[in-house]
């Protein structure tokens, strides 16, 4: 029976990487639904997703690739299904609120297998959903440790990706270092613009005239990790901090759905701090 | 000595065509710079644009191109060099100024063989810039003499592209038929809205709150040739027709030099009246 | 104890209107928040909002307004609170859903007194929201019945605004003049463009690179109800007129919800089939 | 004989500001053609722009207003007529010359007095417009002794405005005291995003999906200044910190080139380091 799968490879450029690939496919039967490549010139790395219909015999393919490819390639052959999430949240709807609308009506192509808060507040939104809301409140609890329980219950449920959906705490290292490239944050401003904390009074007292949002995968640098998505709108001079934090919820929902989306599609390479999107 | 050429390629889609493509670039030793493919599923038609580069023997590689592709297949291979225009013109300067200026400063990698305006209005801006300027009235002539007068003086200059850059007359058939895809219009709306004259007034009494121009090769039916690009702004209750239109030169200008930037890069495919841009 | 109120004055245009109004006002020992004001000089027709907090005695404010102002003036005196609408449907729930869950987190500042549906396939979601949904079905009755029956069902409501959100039919005349300028309607494309059914597929054909949404209100003309505001989003080639059709939704979400936002504040004024927003 | 003028008003808030403004103008029987306040609630500070149109006493109705207003009203009267610029440039040429060539065919409307360069590169391109154009070097000057011949050289034209245009010095306090709120700078980024030198490296190197420009009056702390305007683009991984560069150049002289016209209709205020537009 004919299966989809999703054929990521990266590795240093060399010439004629696009031919033996797609020979190599070829040889094996497979049709070729949708290729996009990239080579980014400056690091002499070469991009590739593949997507790839017919009777997959993965070992062999990926035999095969490993053979013909320059060393240091790096392939990953993802057959194309439903993926789970885990979301994070604190006490704010709206990023949770939009996953959780277009997963229901099937603008977004996800099992949400649970939402965990460290406050309560948004279990009875969750449990509209019917979906599993656990509540791990940090309170009397070091990083490290509530951090820990995070984990242990994200693991139950074995995600894809795990969503920050304005999630307002920093996890630690060890955290971070379990789900390489796997954890997407919503940040509430134009990154690198207003780093840290109250981006919208700062943006306020700094009288720009444009805000955003920026969606990016988490590392161990606050608000340095990759950007894979941002969005932004116009403000003006009527605009109170409040009213910029109120219009902007509008930007980040939009772009964290959408950087979820591209997430989901395995449409996004990490590479040296940056995404490549294909 | 290493040159560079794009090579473009349009065919009823199949298996392999990629690893096929490639393939022969690579016994060709010709490096692949930048590769874009699109399968129009709906068509079941293939496109691809190949920047290669490397030292290239013509007439054996788009032979073994055309043995290895199916019947029906339509390659083109384009020497990358500075490409040629004669620019269309009336009363307006901003569309034409743009290409200029841009041009100027080496914004748009083109050369502006001449302008030719059916009035006189813009010969001192044009030749500011130290380009020919043709003015060939309409007066007294029928439509098909005028464009015969025109299409004289364009092939004189050889150009690859015929910019109308707010040349406010309809180009009769056979004029249309002399250049297929070749010649670039603006329409001064967010076509198919506002079809013909006056599309500013037309938007004005609607009460739209966005107003947009489109960038369209020509064709026999009027503003239905294929779309390049497009754009809007957002307008409100306060831009009287006049004030639309003002604003709109922006939107018309911008539009125009970059739809033209898309077809100096050998960018455009055209396929059964749409663009495909890769 | 203090209130707000909105005051809504348009009238033929004249010399010292705003010093009148804004004198009354201060008579009335009213403080103005916040006051906007157009004069449309093609139709020499004036129109101010002003938002104004004190001791309200409306009878003499209004008489003392329609004393001082020209023959023709229309003032409205409207009360600072939260208005009530009915939301009609169809099957889609994408602009449903933005509705109910931005309402849901406070991002919208509505009562959802019901929802109707011709067909019952929303039901489920409408109730995850302890909102009433009816089910009224078309089957086996002319439109003048059908609508005859939504009238008598929305009337129970009493609503201040009808929303239709994705509502896919046409209501009839008298439906239409029972409700002058409180019904709002979301049509799939960017008006003009693309009138009447298959907007998506109307510009998948004509291959336009730019597609939008637009919030009116209806009249009884089919998409050519005052435009209360107009988002759009790029496509390419790539997009099928399906693709189109899923990226559309989030603009049609996004735009309906904000022209019912400035339908809630008052901002709207409608004349001579356009709409003034203050 | 019928003149035009704006008056600016900005003072502390109080009760009926817009009645007494409004009503001194009417006895003075001018009319109001264009009216817009704001009062910025956090700072309790009251601002209203309005174009009157009449026969004018300058100082009767400057009086009436002072008497009538609270302590601390800072009134100005302006004649509305055409503005006179002086433009400081160093090598690049896309937002000179889009002034330039906007003003050439009427989309500004502005007096470009004069243009200096702290390099003779772009004299060729400025005279072709017959503007007259000075070389003013700074080598072998101190950054004082240079900024003085510049202040000398513009003070000759005695301009409204002073426009950096790509002007690639800073500029010492003596000379921005000189001109408080006269100089409009265009900063190469998304500010506060990426301040001082080589925005688009730092963006490149960031690995950010959107880039823009500000254009601000300058102060005394480097790209501190109040914003006038922001404009973005999207861009991705395909973009070399060169192609962001040259992408960025369109956006850069669209957004000097909208904020001058704005500062050439007198609808900025400056306060507390931000810019109030009406």
């Amino acid at each position: 029976m004919l299966e989809k799968k999703i054929l990521l490879t990266n590795c240093p450029d060399d010439k004629g990487l696009i031919a033996k690939i797609t020979n190599i496919c070829y040889k094996h039967q497979l049709n070729i639904i949708h290729n996009n490549e990239f080579v980014d010139f400056e690091t002499k790395h070469f991009f590739m997703r593949t997507e790839l219909e017919g009777i997959f015999n993965d070992e062999t393919l990926l035999a095969d690739l490993n053979f013909s490819l320059p060393v240091g390639t790096n392939n990953q052959l993802i057959s194309v299904k439903k993926k789970r999430i885990v979301i994070l949240v604190t006490k704010e709807a709206h990023c949770l609120g939009d996953i959780l609308m277009k997963n229901y009506y099937g603008g977004l192509d996800v099992e949400i297998a649970a939402v965990i808060g460290n406050h309560d507040t948004l279990r009875n939104l969750v449990e509209r959903f019917d979906i599993p809301f656990h509540c791990i409140s940090h309170e009397g609890l070091t990083r490290v440790e509530h951090d820990k329980l995070l984990a242990e219950k994200i693991d139950q449920y074995a995600p894809d990706y795990i969503v920050l959906a304005k999630y307002m705490r920093v996890l630690n290292p060890e955290f971070v270092a379990r789900y390489p490239n796997r954890v997407i944050n919503i940040h509430h401003s134009f990154l690198p613009a207003f780093i840290g904390a109250r981006p919208y009074h700062q943006a306020y007292e700094r009288g720009v005239k444009i805000i955003g949002a920026t969606a990016h995968f988490i590392n161990n640098e606050l608000d340095q990790g990759p950007i894979i998505m941002q969005n932004v709108i116009n403000v003006d001079h009527t605009y109170s901090a409040d009213a910029m934090m109120r219009a902007g919820r509008d930007v980040e929902k939009t772009v964290l759905t959408k950087a979820l989306d591209l997430a989901l599609q395995d449409r996004i390479f990490v590479y040296k701090n940056k995404t490549i999107i294909l």
